[in-house]
């Protein structure tokens, strides 16, 4: 369900020590060209088209069908496969409205909801039952009020709302989507009490200031309806009432009232469309220029003049969600287990985002299976997992993952995930001492449209767009970092928003994510019922030719990981990694310390109420808190410990890992497997015990995005300076415990 | 004409001692206040309404009228006054044609270019002719080709269209109004081969994104249409026919084929209204994301598959310019003139753009013409001019500053500049060394919305603008200079875009430019039939407020420049701000030989080519330029001795200042009054020698944005590396020069 597959932040480790590594890298090999071979852009692209050819939201026939037709694929290519199903909450829109009833000789207007089939679209064709305008886990409820429009409905856009004197207390909030992740934006206006949330695709985003609407061109047509879950996955994600504990049949539940991440009040998504003739009704300030869209309008926060009536009313019953799960056991380890997964099911067709990543894995399967047949024994087992309900709120990947906690925890070495895939640049996030690993791997693929290798064409994007006149000092860094030929290709710390969040963050599994983008453009039907086959084939990977090179770049990762000699983990990324984002960190501190200390002067001077225009409302912005110095001696101190650790086993592997006894290999491999573990703090992050790593997680005021050292990094973002020191000790403890695995295994090596 | 009141960038001093200064200022005295209770908002509305009746262009019956009734307010207020008449080339239009013929089964499309009046408004009730859609001094001709949209027409924008594989030649582009000056949009075009050049008002700039459009709002409605010059200023300004010279009866014409200042292609503003359909035609890539305006399409580059029709032409006879000039002479140094203008000629009915401006002017004149019927005799004598044929081109002020030239340079002590007025804060701009002097007029005076000071409001609004979320690095630094207690307030550097501009950078006379602006809005109507009375009053001032205000405020610096004791200038705060200009031009080398560097990198790693989409056309950026190291020296041992010797001028002056002979003052006041003709030098800048000030000039890139130390800074950013060190050499040699006036000051105080 991720929204965007090119990723824009990179943050990721520095000056690892090529030389160092790759002693458990197999040297490219037949083995890798024999699976390449059986590949197929066109098979995959048949399967797409079946896969597809109806509505497969969770619960749906399709969605059943599709589960069975994935086993018996599985099953066919020799894999030990079956259908694992869990019962979750899974809300089903019963109705929706949407209106204005007529005032002041303004008409009545009732909002279409509808998003009109488009000929020669599977949107024309399809006979199964298709969603309507509708997020997951919204309140429902049924309340009329004034409109107030919030722009990307963020923390600083409140703020902002409350500089120009206007309140949402007791209104309907309309938000354009983007910026943030969407579960966000219904959440802060029921904190800042607002009873019902309209969110809309607003054209600057995705519509018609981007390029052509569907099906002219690739983006958002004026009818367009971006679904999505709103459960609060900030908090935990899952079954929203299953936190921590897999869905079985019988699990403990909370009820519907109980669960913390489902909403209380209402909310709708509509299209642009629909928005314009709310938005135009709105009186108030003119917005400022950063909140203004791509509609022919003056766009006003507001509160309107007139009321809105939004009612939603939803099925809440338990749904079935089937995980079809395929095994290949392992030669050597048959303990260790080498995990892919992907999702297969969609908010309607789902052709773009999730069917484009499981064809490409499926194709992995396949050939797989054909190695395997031809005699090839993988050391590791390996487990191909296609996720269903991942769309509500990873449903499918968390509650196998929470049911098979412990034996995960004891046997899985790596996790390896994809989703909806592009044309274009490759994109890799996961655990930073991976980097290399991975980095290695994409070195060794050739990218179909410039003939150098994916990881090459990757840095040369990540180059051209910090060196681009707008852009962040975020790209800035990152241009930098992937110029320096030194190190591998980056990669990014990991959120949330696919199916890796429990395997990384709640079990501490070594993990990476991988896809292609940058090019074509799937954002502008994302989630919409154009997310169709014609659509994807059309405008995002024609020919799926980047859905081959996906399956080569996961295949490829699965195979080394499942015979390496060595362990996977390079630490020094890692180590340089941690270097990185403390030192993010700690500028924070001084630069909203600097902030704080700037703004205090302003308000002392009166400045925000001189600089203001008297004939219009407004009011200084809220006082910042003034920020004390922090002492990060135990970080400075964990830090120094792990850098030296981390050089200690580097240079312990050099001198000694290729002539390892098997007994010492297989007692290095078990240290190593698991150090991901040692992250993992249990009492979690603040208000959110379920996030157990203390090294990245998704952010509470960004969602998707990640925070690294969120313990700290969020404390000191949130005004929350006691939980700062806290979790600056709590940090230090995981790299602590983290070096001393490395220890562990120096004295193993040179033992 | 300027199009801004309030301006984004300052460029000023730092660090003026202020207990070093005020010698020559006396106490708020009996006489401003005197002088404050003759002016009358409500006279100047009357006024406003009379000026701006009818059509006011230069050469139009009401524009004749306006100069006869305002030479009889002068005299009726006691003023020695007259008018002076120039013969000016100002072509006026006979025909505009814009047409795309009927295509492909698309229909033809002929452009308005009409602005149809608005009922309760001026622009309903005029009976006079009003200009149609036209900029003064483009190339008339008819042509025929497809279209390309450049974005805003910049240098940069070229650039930006080469990498998307689009050229201009031959074809007919359409840029929007916006970020530089309107002139360079048709000369650049141009330059890259355009046979014609239409410009339009994007409502991203100035239409319905930003407000309300008028009636209903300040903003530009559809059909707005923004008139003006396009005449070179760059080279200079005035008449096209007689660079340098008086355009007097008899002077020595150059002909419109061989004057450089004048366009060679024909060019056309248009309205938003006519611009969509002529966008909407256009096919290509989509455009940066930077370059998307506010009309709800998608914006392409081209070029377009239709031809258009572009067909301008012109008469272009010699029209009569009538400056009005008054006089007050004065008692003790009648040969010491202070110099007060503002121009009266609109594009149409120009109530903000000038009259504003003008009718507070005129009421000062009449203030001092009763005080002076009272008794009051001020020491220098007053000018009071009434500018004709300022929008063509600054045509009144410059022949008639050329036409003086020798007596003004002989005489002149300041020129007090301004331009249209608007509501909110104070813009100061111009030399340097008279930031303490305006700074104290401006803390003296009151803001009427706050009751602090108007010093003290414009301050906290560069405070507020420099800490917003999205501020320029020159915003920042502005913040932080305003925030400084121990400083004046600070003072822009003068570009061009009105009437001080030959005073400042053509003879050397220390100006100052005053205006108040950046609440209400006049840039909507900016140049077109709806710059009303009716508009004025009821969204730029109403009940003309600030009328008052900026009466108040340019007259106590005529008052005080005419009384002071001692001279006006500073030379701390020049040898700050030159410090600071230096400080920048370093840098912009330092950043320039670094992206040099940086992009040789990235083309020699093809990066480019490697982040481009291979199915969208392309071409990496022109390699630049590698930037050598400069030799600072002779600039740095300038501002050594700049530095030294305007200290030991502020210590001699805080020694001896008060007690001096009256000869001795004399002498002085003779020695400082000139200081800023040591600046000047006679070759002037590169490829355009009317512009001698070395300190500060119309951008050759910028137009109306100033650019400091031009000589060396605008050969550093166009790659010519000769031009930058003989610059560095003669403006160290101008520098020396103010430092040796400086030096013979201190003689003559200390002797």
């Amino acid at each position: 369900m991720r929204s965007s597959i090119r990723r824009s932040v990179f943050l990721a480790g520095l000056l690892f020590p090529a030389c160092l590594a790759a002693a458990w890298a197999p040297a490219p090999s037949s083995l890798e060209q024999r699976f390449d071979a059986q590949l197929s852009s066109p098979d995959q692209t048949v399967w797409m088209k079946l896969l597809a050819a109806e509505p497969n939201q969770v619960g749906s026939p399709h969605d059943a069908a599709n589960a069975e037709w994935l086993l018996a694929r599985y099953k066919e290519w020799g894999w030990d496969a079956h259908i694992e199903t869990f019962q979750v909450l899974y809300p089903t829109p019963i109705s929706e409205t949407l209106e204005m009833p007529a005032a002041n000789g303004a008409p009545a207007f009732t909002a279409t909801l509808q998003e009109a089939p488009i000929p020669g679209d599977s949107s024309a064709t399809a006979r199964d039952y298709a969603l309507p305008a509708y997020v997951a886990y919204q309140g429902d409820g049924d309340v009329t009020a004034p409109l107030v429009y919030v722009n990307y409905g963020m923390e600083d856009d409140y703020k902002r709302l409350a500089q120009m004197g206007v309140s949402v207390k007791g209104k309907i909030v309309i938000a354009r989507y983007g910026k943030g992740w969407r579960g966000l934006k219904p959440k802060l206006a029921q904190e800042h009490g607002a009873v019902g949330c309209l969110i809309y695709s607003d054209p600057a985003d995705d519509g018609y200031a981007v390029d052509g609407v569907y099906p002219a061109g690739p983006m958002r047509p004026p009818q367009g309806i971006q679904r999505g879950s709103v459960a609060d996955m900030t908090l935990y994600p899952g079954d929203p009432l299953t936190p921590g504990v897999g869905a079985t049949r019988n699990a403990k539940r909370l009820t519907r009232e109980t669960s913390p991440v489902i909403l209380k009040i209402p909310a709708l998504p509509i299209s642009y469309a629909d928005a314009q003739v709310f938005l135009e009704t709105l009186g108030g300030q003119p917005v400022p220029a950063a909140w203004r869209g791509a509609l022919p309008i003056t766009y006003r926060a507001g509160p309107g003049t007139r009321n809105v009536h939004l009612a939603v009313k939803s099925e809440w019953s338990l749904k079935p969600a089937h995980d079809v799960i395929a095994m290949l056991k392992g030669s050597q380890y048959p303990d260790q287990w080498v995990i892919r997964g992907n999702h297969f099911d969609g908010w309607v067709f789902g052709a773009s985002d999730p069917l484009s990543g499981q064809v490409a894995m499926l194709d992995e399967a396949r050939a797989l299976g054909m190695l395997a047949k031809q005699g090839w024994k993988p050391k590791r087992t390996i487990v191909y997992a296609s996720w269903d309900a991942e769309e509500p709120m990873l449903l499918g990947s968390t509650e196998w993952a929470e049911t098979h906690a412990a034996e995960l925890q004891k046997k899985a070495v790596l996790y390896v995930n994809s989703d909806g895939n592009g044309r274009g640049f490759l994109g890799l996030g996961g655990s930073e001492d991976l980097r290399h690993f991975a980095g290695q791997v994409a070195n060794a693929i050739t990218d179909p449209e410039t003939n150098v290798s994916v990881a090459a064409r990757a840095r040369a994007d990540i180059r051209v767009r910090g060196t681009a006149p707008a852009a962040s000092p975020e790209a800035k860094a990152a241009a930098e970092e992937a110029a320096d030929p030194r190190q591998d290709m980056p990669i990014e710390a990991l959120g949330s928003g696919s199916d890796y969040s429990t395997f990384l963050q709640h079990l501490g599994i070594a993990t990476l994510d991988v896809g292609y983008g940058g090019e074509g453009n799937s954002g502008g039907v994302y989630h919409s019922r154009y997310d169709t086959f014609e659509h994807h084939t059309r405008f995002v990977d024609p020919g799926l030719v980047y859905g081959k090179l996906l399956s080569q770049t996961a295949g490829h990762l699965i195979i080394q990981a499942a015979d390496a000699e060595l362990p996977l983990n390079t630490p020094d990324s890692f180590a340089a990694a941690v270097g990185k984002y403390l030192k993010e960190v700690k500028k924070l501190a001084d630069d909203r310390r600097t902030a704080a200390e700037s703004q205090a002067k302003m308000l002392a001077d009166n400045a925000y109420d001189l600089a203001a225009d008297p004939t219009k409302s407004h009011a200084p912005p809220e006082a910042l808190k003034q920020v004390p110095k922090f002492d990060f001696g135990p970080l400075d101190a964990a830090l120094t410990r792990l850098n030296s650790s981390a050089t200690a086993y580097d240079m312990a592997l050099s001198a000694h890992g290729a002539s390892l006894s098997s007994g010492k290999r297989k007692q290095l491999l078990t240290l190593m497997q698991s150090i991901g573990q040692t992250l993992l703090v249990d009492q979690g992050l603040p208000g959110r015990d379920w996030y157990k790593n203390m090294i990245t997680a998704p952010g509470m005021f960004t969602g998707y995005g990640a925070k690294t050292l969120p313990g700290v990094r969020e404390a000191i973002e949130e005004d929350r300076w006691d939980d700062a020191t806290r979790y600056i000790g709590l940090i230090a403890g995981a790299l602590d415990a983290y070096s001393a695995r490395l220890d562990q295994a120096v004295a193993l090596l040179n033992g």
